[in-house]
């Protein structure tokens, strides 16, 4: 089902939108086989780029936060998510501890916590919050913005399991992206799901990877679609190391922006596309938007001034 | 998720309801576990009576309509369990053959038809409408009183498999509850999945098994609640032949409906219920509420006029 967007176009219906409309049963079997050979994550969100002519993903987040923006409506379809996600994974279970980001001061992501609690409450488990924050050490009620309450409570770490006082959950779902690496807390945990595991964080996790995986996937439904793959593909290059602060690793920089560019304009001559080609930049491991530029021209590079430079060094 | 119903009580809750949402996440989990062990049927409805103090279902359809009752708000849910059951049965599944009722002038129940359709269609199959009616010799389309379109086509019988004209289905889904016993055009189709399957057909199907059935079901799940069964299982007893148009049978269907009146008013006092119990006699393979009957004493049943005996004689 697709969700009722305030911002919808109101233009004629294009190609592309047209083309996977009318196949919607040999896309929604296409994912049918997909799923039986591949576990999809947990719970995943993305960021969808719609150029009118083009429609591709451009982020992937594995530890996903807004649950809050989720409407009325949509709820119902999230718990029935959940609760078929929990048939799969582990029918058994009783009780999901959930493991929140550490900032605890910011009560919209604390807001989208609860949210996730309220789903998987509602899906059929007892779910309760448990914070890895050292400053967390006991239970700690946190009322949020639209009035209701929050409850963190520090997490008891025994040598085979993670749990709260009093609370021994089967499953530990991770709202926490492990940028800072895998804290010590959640390792060797063999007696518990770990969901995501804890090769979904950012600590291991490579943007480069996700793209190139993307990228034959793409081709396998474009295949399947009878489309350019290049219509739900986002171009990419990858470089090794680059250090904006002290200026290397530029010149490969600048080889695979300036290669980018030239193929995007080739592709929007093929497709009659009258606009500038852009290529954004991002650290092969950033989050929460932390290094990401757009660059039109390969010449930008040389201009970057000392807040950019900042923005980049991930 | 619960369907907000317009006429919702407003009382306070009462005791059995607040057991049941406060017990939410075990009985979730009951289920979950019940289902591994059991294969729930594709599709169900049921009818349940809300007394108050008593909640209990009084008829399971194999093969329900009035789909076409379904809210908008509703539909992504059922959307969303077709594509659960799709993938859990046969998720290689291309396309779905729906065999309707035979009666094409009943234009309420072909709405019920047609949502039936766009609910698979919507899940990602090719579904197409095949009537097993042999006045439906050609593509028949039929316009509804919303001024939608149905097609029925009338079904083409290979040794092995049923279909259309150039639309061979591996999945079949019934919504013929086989009144009057399966047609052989249905047997033996070993290729394909029916369902739901031939068995449960009113032809072979007897309330009084399901109810001995649900039964031991209620006893269970009044257990793991920690609540009498009989607030939510229907009392009953079961006669053998009984024939309302020649009396045979009558002395049985007394005494069961005596002893049952009585174990009803015993129930009452236990807990206090200010209320004339009531049985209602119904025959055990009856549908379309045909042979249905509400007695408050057993002196009722010498006093049936000649209307109540014909509708009692299914």
């Amino acid at each position: 089902m697709v969700p009722h967007l305030v911002t919808a176009l109101t233009g004629p219906i294009n190609e592309l939108e047209q083309r996977i409309l009318d196949s919607m049963p040999a896309i929604e079997r296409w994912f049918r086989l997909e799923w039986m050979e591949h576990t999809p994550p947990i719970y995943t969100s993305v960021d969808i780029r719609n150029a009118g002519f083009k429609l591709a993903p451009v982020d992937t987040n594995l530890f996903p936060g807004g649950w809050n923006n989720l409407t009325t409506a949509m709820l119902p379809l999230a718990v029935q998510a959940a609760q078929a996600a929990i048939e799969k994974i582990c029918p058994e279970a009783k009780n999901l501890l959930i493991i929140p980001e550490n900032h605890t001061r910011n009560t919209f992501y604390l807001t989208n916590v609860l949210q996730l609690q309220r789903i998987f409450s509602t899906a059929g488990l007892n779910v309760r919050i448990g914070s890895i924050n050292p400053e967390i050490k006991d239970v700690t009620p946190i009322t949020l913005p639209n009035g209701e309450n929050i409850v963190l409570e520090p997490v008891v770490r025994s040598k085979r399991r993670l749990g709260l006082k009093d609370f021994d959950p089967c499953t530990i779902l991770l709202n926490n992206d492990l940028s800072a690496g895998a804290p010590g807390i959640l390792e060797e945990l063999h007696e518990q799901f770990l969901l995501p595991p804890l090769h979904a964080g950012w600590s291991v996790r490579r943007k480069s990877t996700h793209f190139q995986s993307y990228e034959e996937v793409a081709k396998r439904f474009g295949k399947m679609l009878g489309i350019d793959p290049w219509l739900i593909n986002p171009m990419f290059n990858q470089c090794g190391e680059v250090n904006f602060a002290e200026g290397t690793g530029m010149e490969c920089l600048r080889s695979n922006v300036d290669a980018l560019l030239t193929k995007i304009k080739r592709k929007y001559k093929e497709y009659g596309i009258n606009e500038k080609p852009f290529v954004v930049v991002k650290a092969d491991n950033g989050t929460y938007g932390m290094g990401i530029m757009t660059v039109r021209d390969v010449s930008d590079l040389d201009q970057l001034n000392r807040k950019t430079r900042n923005k980049m060094s991930v």
